[in-house]
């Protein structure tokens, strides 16, 4: 893996790409109209949620406490098209279509034959794509008359994320933050406190489950499956409150596709067509949201092509974990889904990219996966951390820690194209920027940052205490 | 001054606007291919900088120690029209045409007839306008055949965005950065070790001045006129070496005006014309780039417009300042220009707005101030940051300090705008996001943000040092 100290050569020999454009930007009123919803191409559909009780599948009455009727009806719903209402495009059209880069600067550096594109999703006022699917959570949650949200964050894209879409619309946001990120990240709860909302570290003494998880553990870092549990009670416990999940669940990932339609109108001003597809994977929606538009043409008879989840080395669902169903949160009081987990009792190792420190995948990503329809890749910290500079000394933009994932997986697919001396097209999510990581940044370019891997016994006895279903 | 407390109601109410569009993208074959030179067009010239030795007129050749000759050349031109070269127009289009954009939502929640724009300078690399002179500065110097620059930074915008421009062109950068910057902001220094440049404290021990400051007061704050001095010194001494400055001097303030030829197509795209522009004011560089261009029309006979330059309150060297010859920098080593200064011995105190905390203003716009065609108004921090969470809250984007000051000022105009029952057109320059300034929202979301203002005694003992000129 290239660590970026021998990238000033290539570019200080740098060849002028002038006739050749670099961004490819869609005017406003070719924002998306639909949502493009997967379900309603799959060859085999995916195995249902059972509810945590009774553990049958779940019916739509079962996630009421949870959601209000429109995410209900998304979540569950197999039309391949779902309007995007306007009053979600309106507040998309404040960054969005997002701006779709071809890297003249990264392959001159990498000496490739491969045209490397990248969807800029950092531009949005949070910072990556998760405001893409806050801002319709919040506007659907508001239609039902909600008026406060609970939910959980890792790195705080996504608390940032539903914090701004609460205020546009009026809602009380309370944030559950995973502590590490807390501690970490300290601007990231300022920026969820700046647009109004409340944060709190998880494991916190504001819920049941987190008072005993404290009490087990005094110094816990917290884990995305804990905050999930916390969220979760703290909405059931409120009056006109509800709760709003980041990932992994399909209006999620639907509310992401929007990300994949743009670029699959960029691409073709580009006048090029990807060959691979790159993405990092924590929960799945970024992923999902660049992938699913084009998978869908595949699977309706489009071409084929290959789409590479990148997922961190020492927390990695799609490589390592087993594909069985297994709870979403920690205390085991979301439903039941079918996907690859390291168990919802792994407490992964602290790491930069705490949005990917979350021990499941979504069900509809682990499906194609186990369908063989999309491939997965794990990376240690340090060398996305050594792609991630490099990147940003080509093309200016520092990536979001999570992001670096997926662009150390293009890297890795560039210099394959090199020795394998193959022009392909490669198109990745920029998922986000790292302007709120820089710690991190900090860590790595001190030499200070270490790769860090899950415990093989911990992993084990998770993976052990899956929950049964028969 | 609206503080963001009461902006709930007003989106709440949000009326919908997809009738109008919110975002004027330039495609990128309309990337401007020359720079605009106010020099062309003013009624009288501008006061010439004299010598710091001879105190006489200073020529190209006094200038050969700091700059390469195509800079000193831009700084000298009475040419209206500059061209850009091929290559800083490759670099540009990595983030250039910025958007220009309508604030419907923080029109809405002013409840104000004004229509309010603004062009976001914040996308690029570093986060700043500064960038546009960077680049340009850099190639110049690599064309010269200089291997290294030194140069000073406040807030880090400038430094960060040298260190990204050095690293593209293979030069090393040393970046001098005010101490109580360096402190209060410790992730731009991350951003800018992450581009590859070395960073250091000022006042430093690195240089005769910076130590000579230091044996004096130990725990300086630093200025940017000390950083000034540091960076020119290191330059003189150190074989292949230059210095950039990141605002003041005219080809600084020359390459800024990309910013506003961008703005007078997007307007035109937006089928509306400004009536007020505003932008924030430090050492000049980001209200010369918005506003020149279309002063420049007006000097030609065009409209009149009003422009109005937004400065803090704690550094208000266009509203308390002296117009006389002063030094750009702090040891006396610059030449001496005629401009609005508060005496370069004097220090401003610390605010968060690092990137305003400078004695002087560039000549250029220090001389508009004279011939009375620009305004100026000054405000305090605190209600420049309810300006900007009142902003972010509205329109997503968390703006820089410095830019907050633009913010407050065109809240101000458009309340005025309210209380007249006047529909003007307000345009400002959003010169920078905030997002490696959260520790200053932070003291603000806690209510510890204090105003700060300037020590009378010490700007009348700094004025009475202004160096004679006969």
């Amino acid at each position: 893996m290239i660590d970026g100290k021998k990238i000033r050569a290539p570019l200080h020999r740098w060849k002028s790409t002038m006739n050749q454009p670099t961004r490819f930007v869609l005017d406003e009123p070719r924002l998306p109209r639909v949502w493009y919803n997967l379900a309603a191409d799959l060859p085999q559909p995916v195995p249902a949620m059972l509810h945590p009780g009774t553990r049958q599948p779940i019916q739509a009455s079962d996630l009421a406490p949870l959601f209000p009727p429109a995410i209900i009806g998304q979540e569950l719903s197999v039309e391949r098209e779902i309007p995007i209402p306007d009053a979600v495009r309106d507040v998309y059209r404040l960054w969005r279509p997002s701006p779709l880069i071809r890297a003249h600067r990264l392959e001159q550096a990498l000496d490739t034959p491969a045209r490397i594109y990248y969807k800029n999703e950092g531009v949005s006022p949070s910072g990556s794509h998760k405001p893409n699917s806050a801002v319709p959570q919040a506007w659907y949650n508001k239609q039902a008359g909600i008026k406060r949200l609970t939910t959980e964050t890792g790195a705080g894209q996504w608390g940032a994320s539903l914090a701004f879409a609460g205020q546009l619309f009026g809602l009380d946001v309370t944030v559950f933050q995973v502590r590490i990120s807390y501690d970490q990240k300290p601007y990231r709860r300022a920026l969820m406190e700046t647009y109004g909302a409340r944060c709190l570290a998880s494991p916190s003494t504001e819920t049941g489950f987190g008072r005993s998880v404290l009490s087990r553990a005094p110094d816990h870092l917290g884990s995305l499956g804990i905050a999930i549990s916390e969220a979760v009670e703290a909405a059931v416990a409120t009056p006109d409150t509800r709760y709003a999940l980041g990932s992994v669940l399909n209006h999620v990932l639907l509310h992401q596709t929007i990300v994949g339609q743009e670029a699959l109108m960029q691409m073709e001003m580009a006048g090029d067509d990807p060959d691979v597809i790159v993405a990092c994977t924590g929960g799945g929606s970024n992923f999902a949201g660049l992938v699913f538009p084009f998978l869908g043409l595949q699977l309706r008879g489009g071409r084929a092509r290959r789409y590479v989840a990148a997922e961190p080395m020492a927390c990695p669902s799609l490589t390592r974990g087993r594909y069985a169903y297994d709870f979403g949160d920690t205390a085991g009081i979301t439903p039941l889904a079918k996907m690859h987990t390291l168990g919802s009792g792994f407490t992964p190792p602290g790491l930069h990219a705490g949005g990917l420190r979350y021990h499941g995948m979504a069900p509809l990503v682990s499906h194609l996966r186990e369908l063989g329809l999309i491939e997965a890749m794990a990376y240690h910290q340090t060398e996305c951390f050594g792609a991630g500079r490099l990147f940003a000394r080509c093309e200016g933009i520092i990536p979001a820690p999570e992001a670096n994932h997926a662009i150390a997986c293009t890297i890795q697919e560039a210099l394959r194209c090199k020795r394998e001396g193959r022009a392909e097209t490669i198109l990745f999510n920029l998922s986000g920027h790292g302007h709120f990581d820089m710690s991190a940044y900090q860590d790595f370019n001190a030499q200070q940052l270490t790769d860090k891997t899950y415990d093989e016994t911990e992993l084990a006895t998770a993976l052990a205490g899956l929950p049964s279903v028969s």
